[in-house]
């Protein structure tokens, strides 16, 4: 005999709908039945608050509906925002997300590949710099700023093109003489594009350029140690200056004030990722956005698709520029 | 007849090390057995490459080592920083952690509460606006910044010594008139003490204050009418300024700037939290530094600990002052 209080099973939920254990399955599953029966199981689900039990399901469809995303860390506010967005776009799916701050451990970044080649999660978005990592094909995983293989898709903002534009919009803005500077990973990634995009737009504008480009773990000592190199009389020899990221750019104006010059009077400033101070408000300088929402969403898209082969090897999407008071944009405007 | 290369069972295991089958469960289990017999296991495990089926161990023993984490976003960089560290404290632990960002969907909220009182999660640590949230007495839920009953721990700053030791830093530093800045939720929750502190702390120095109290939603406008409305002469009747969070002091420097007062010299500003605009490097003010590391692992201890009855109904963990260039502190040092 049943007892009273006892939790609702699939068997409970057939007779309640009036229809087939098989078609309850298949429901819970997200497998195709017809809308009428979809509808008629869901409501009897609803009405005797049945709780899928993940666990059996998971043994029993290999589908956990869990996704794991593996990111350095969640303290820098870029790391911070696609983590947010890709939270959001599994939610919308009804996918839990497993979070592993990496710290670049490279240990625990395998041992999270190895939970999706054993089924325990359907798979994983990964930010990662580690070239060794083993990703067996046909593991679900997806890619963000580093190509991992052919078979990985990997998706990134259109790193040359966001370099390039920076440039034009510093030659649109009357620039003559400009400098890039950049610190970070030596290892070949998709944000390395922004130095060549950046190259081919002063060639293209006509800008004389100059580049400092650090390593991870370079002090920005140095940055400030080339912009006094670059000085005459008190003043600077770049009127432009393209920063590898709004980080660098946020460190690059505190040096500047610090060597009196004027920005975007003297100098004139543009980051690249579009970061807020506070997740949200005004942007940290004038800069190139990287459409964070937008590879949220596509990395979510591509890990969740079915039988759609060969997978995108690499997708770059559109970045913008926004105007942050560090430019003398015609417009006057202010991001 | 076993298939070469098929995975290794706990029979394999048990084999491998000597032992009785029901060892390798216990040690798989994390249940107590004598130490030489868990090291024979776990070499065992290791040389084998023996890999847990969790969903089988879930079902079995009720124990999923996955924990969740409830916040509202990773964008605020205070939850960006408490997701940091509330993950690495559960890595640590080797836990698994879900992440759910609610943005405030109390939809959402109890969906994972369920999933805890169903023994899908082992518990589920939560930083909630809702005050309507079912929890079951027994569910495994640490509530972060917010009581949310007797047998609920909560863990919070010390926001009342905070706002105490903010008013003591004005006072130490010269100020004789100040102004307490705060907009957030009107519901009961640790972080209204910041302003009963800060009152004790003018009151038991002597300092004359004013209040300006918004909601949620206010617009930041309404702090620069209150500070216009007290400028004579082009002068600000305060001396300093307590904002409530480091966010709202940043938009008030903003306010100050417009307003032609220079910080510190005519107008000191403390902030509350100890954000750092890039997850690192300078405070944005002087501030109340929230102990964030300590309030992750001491969320994760009362999430894991067993056995332990009563637990702790709110803890308050100590707050620090540290200089970030909005104060004139006699020592001169800068955060």
């Amino acid at each position: 005999m049943k007892k009273e209080n006892s939790a609702p099973t699939m068997k409970d939920v057939a007779r309640e709908a009036g229809v087939a254990l098989g078609t309850v399955s298949k429901v819970v599953n997200g497998l195709p039945v017809g809308e009428p029966y979809r509808l008629r199981v869901e409501e009897a689900i609803r009405k005797l608050n049945y709780q899928v039990n993940s666990y059996a399901q998971g043994l029993k469809a290999s589908k956990t509906y869990t996704a794991a995303l593996l990111i350095p860390n969640t303290k820098d506010p870029f790391f911070a925002s696609l983590t947010y967005y890709i939270n959001m776009a599994l939610l919308k799916r009804n996918y839990r997300m497993l979070l592993c701050c990496t710290d670049f451990d490279s240990r625990l970044e395998q041992e999270y590949i190895n939970m999706a080649q054993q089924n325990k999660v359907d798979g994983i978005i990964g930010l990662t710099y580690n070239p060794g990592l083993k990703i067996e094909e046909h593991t679900p995983f997806v890619s963000i700023d580093r190509s991992m293989g052919v078979k990985i898709p990997c998706v990134a903002s259109d790193n040359f093109a966001g370099g390039q534009l920076a440039a034009e919009k510093l030659a649109d803005f009357g620039c003559k003489n400009v400098a890039f500077l950049r610190i970070g990973s030596s290892l070949s990634n998709e944000p390395n594009k922004r130095k060549s995009g950046f190259e081919n737009g002063c060639l293209a504008r006509g800008l004389s350029y100059e580049m400092k480009i650090l390593n991870d773990g370079d002090s920005f000592d140095e940055f400030e140690q080339f912009l006094r190199e670059h000085m005459q009389e008190g003043k600077l020899s770049f009127d432009g200056i393209f920063c590898v990221t709004d980080r660098v750019a946020w460190s690059v104006l505190g040096i500047l004030k610090k060597l009196g010059q004027k920005v975007p009077k003297d100098v004139q400033v543009i980051g690249f990722d579009g970061i807020h101070v506070f997740g949200e408000g005004n942007y940290v300088c004038s800069t190139i956005l990287q459409p964070i929402p937008d590879i949220a969403e596509l990395c979510v898209e591509l890990l969740l698709q079915e039988n759609i082969m060969p997978k995108t090897p690499l997708v770059c999407l559109p970045v913008t520029y926004v105007p942050g008071g560090t430019t003398l944009d015609p417009s006057g405007e202010q991001g």
